[in-house]
């Protein structure tokens, strides 16, 4: 038995909903094929929890699949937002079925 | 101090919400004891961006841990979703609590 | 070009609702300096499906970045809910932006 599965790095973006579109454009602009937003809530950072502002949903997990030189300029792009916005973000090696 | 954490394979489905219950039995079938299911998003994938077709929660994350075996076994069977369905899947070792 | 990204520990932790208060004291006593709280359906184990119990979202997934000793002690303090209630917990290596 055999298996062929592709290897890619997994980025996690967690940060304000505010910044949907912006990330969206981004993720085209490097050629990110596909991506996948969840709501989420609770995301707290040095003291300030952003869940308790403004509603439960107040932030997204974005979630896409790149290659390596991909996430370093995805990685490195995404800290403009950081000075004015709660944003992390954090990648992983994974192995699977993705273009 | 000493630790005894249980190692395994995750496993992440990122699909249609229409697969979901032939997940399920998927899962079933090869003795997966638990999975995790999140309803998400804006997945793209060649040009095609499903979150725009049907709503915003048109796909679901489903996650489960399982032994390297079953997780070579999933993702198998998994290719058989991707003539006619959109979805992604992928696997990294995790460490820590679960049967 | 260089990269300067930090590397963390994400532990994900995934269980009852009801347990959502108990563990972001939790993760507050070790320092964890923030979280991200995902509503989340259809956890199994060992036979029984929480999700079927009670709706949808009965579950929570709550994600974490934080050093490898906190981890350790997290997971161990974790085991404590492991009795009563329904609880997976796992860590990954991670590297990216995030305190």
């Amino acid at each position: 038995m055999s298996f062929s599965f592709n290897q890619g790095i997994l980025v996690t973006i967690i940060c304000e909903t505010v910044l949907q579109e912006r990330l969206v454009q981004l993720l085209k602009t490097l050629g990110a094929s596909g991506y996948t937003i969840i709501p989420a809530g609770g995301m707290g950072s040095q003291g300030k929890r952003m869940g308790d502002v403004a509603g439960y949903n107040t932030n997204i997990e974005v979630k896409t699949i790149v290659t390596p030189e991909v996430s370093d300029q995805l990685l490195e792009q995404l800290k403009q937002f950081q000075g004015n916005h709660a944003l992390i973000a954090f990648r992983q090696n994974v192995e699977g079925l993705f273009d």
